[in-house]
C-alpha cells in the first residue's frame, strides 16, 4: 500500500492519526498541495479526484475518501478496533462519523476555503474550479459555532465521542477542533468538555502526527 | 427495529431503495416533512437531527444517516451483497458512494434547497436555521454538470457504477438523477451511458418505492 499525504492539511491528518493509532507501517509520500502537486498530470494518474488523502492498495485500486481508507484499514488491521467491535457500535461511530464530518469538518472547510486568498477559484476541493461565495464564510462560521454546541453536549458525559472507548469520531472531531484555528474560531469558555477531551486527545501520540 | 421515512423525499429513498433490494421486513413510520413534523416535540425524541431517514434498532438506539444505516442493515441481512464482498470491494463501493453522495446528491440538493420558497429559512437539512445563498443556485448546477460528466465517464465501460455488481453506489447515484428533476437538470443527450444504466435500474423493483 502507498499513502499520499500532505503533512501541512487537515484532511490527510485523519488518516494520518488513524495510522498511528494502529502503529501501522506503511509507505507515505508527500504531495506539496502549497505547490499545488495535486494538479500534476503525474498526480492525476494516481488519483483522478486531485485531492488527499489517497490509498493506493496493493491491487493497484486507489481509495480517495478518508471514510473508505480508514474502513479499509480496519479491515485489514481489526486492533485497536476504531470503528466499534459489535455491528451496533460500529454503526454508532460510523453515524457519529457522519455528522462529525458534515456538520464539523466541512463546516469549518467552508469558512476557510471561501475567504483565504490561495483558494479564490477553488472553494471546493478537488479537479473543478468554484468560485468563493462570501456568505459561505460566515455560514461556515455559523454551523462550526453549532457543531461545538453539539460537541461540548456529547461530551457531557462521555469520556470519548462514542462512549468509553476512543473512535475514528473523535479522530474527525479533534481534526476538526484543530483546523478551526485556522479560521480563528477555536472552542471558547462554554465548550468546557471539548476542553477537557481535547485535551485528552492532544495527549496521545497520535495527535503528534 | 422501525425505519422513519418519507415517502416523497429522496434521503430516505435511499433506504427504501435498500431495504426494497433485499427484501427486509421492516416496521415503517411515515414522517409528513410537508406538514414539518420533523420538527414535533415527538420526533424529535427519536431523531434530534430532526431528519429522516432514521432507523431505530432493537437496543433503541438510533441511526440517523443513510450511510450509517444501509450499512447497519448490510451487517444484519448481508445478502444479496450491496456493499461488496471482499475488503477492497467494500472499500470502493464505500468510496463511491461517498464521492456520489456528495458530489451528486449533495449538489441537487444545494440547487434545490437555496432556491425552493417551502425552505427559505431551511436551506440546509435538520435542525438549525440557515438562509438561503442564491449562488449556491447556480453552484449547485455547476456541480451537478459535473456530476454527469463524471457518472456518464464511469458507465462507459461498466454494467454497474462499482463494476459488474449492482451496489448501493447505484442507489445513491439512481435517487440523486430522480432527485435532478426538482431542479430540471435532469441528464441530456451528451450522457448516453447514464441514460442506458438510468434505464436499466428503473426496471428493477426497488426503484418503484
Amino acid at each position: 500500500m502507498k499513502f499520499y499525504d500532505c503533512s501541512t492539511a487537515p484532511s490527510p491528518r485523519r488518516v494520518r492519526m488513524f495510522i498511528a493509532e494502529k502503529k501501522i507501517e506503511i509507505e507515505v509520500v508527500e504531495v506539496d498541495l502549497g505547490a499545488r502537486e495535486q494538479h500534476s498530470a503525474e498526480f492525476q494518474k494516481i488519483n483522478p479526484y486531485r485531492t488527499v488523502p489517497a490509498l493506493v492498495l496493493d491491487d493497484g485500486s486507489v481509495l480517495t475518501s478518508s471514510t473508505a481508507i480508514v474502513h479499509y484499514l480496519e479491515s485489514r488491521f481489526p486492533e485497536p478496533a476504531l470503528i466499534g467491535s459489535s455491528a451496533e457500535e460500529r454503526a454508532l461511530v460510523m453515524d457519529l462519523d457522519w455528522h462529525i464530518e458534515n456538520e464539523g469538518f466541512m463546516a469549518v472547510g467552508e469558512a476557510f476555503r471561501n475567504r483565504a486568498r490561495s483558494f479564490a477559484k477553488h472553494a471546493l476541493t478537488g479537479r473543478h474550479e468554484y468560485q468563493q461565495i462570501p456568505e459561505l464564510v460566515e455560514r461556515g462560521a455559523q454551523r462550526t459555532a453549532h457543531f461545538y454546541e453539539w460537541l461540548n453536549s456529547r461530551l457531557e458525559q462521555r469520556q470519548f465521542i462514542a462512549g468509553d472507548n476512543f473512535s475514528v469520531a473523535d479522530i474527525t472531531a479533534f481534526v476538526a477542533v484543530e483546523f478551526s484555528a485556522w479560521i480563528k474560531q477555536q472552542p471558547g469558555p462554554d465548550h468546557a468538555n471539548i476542553a477537557r477531551w481535547h485535551t485528552e486527545v492532544s495527549e496521545r501520540p497520535s495527535a503528534g502526527v
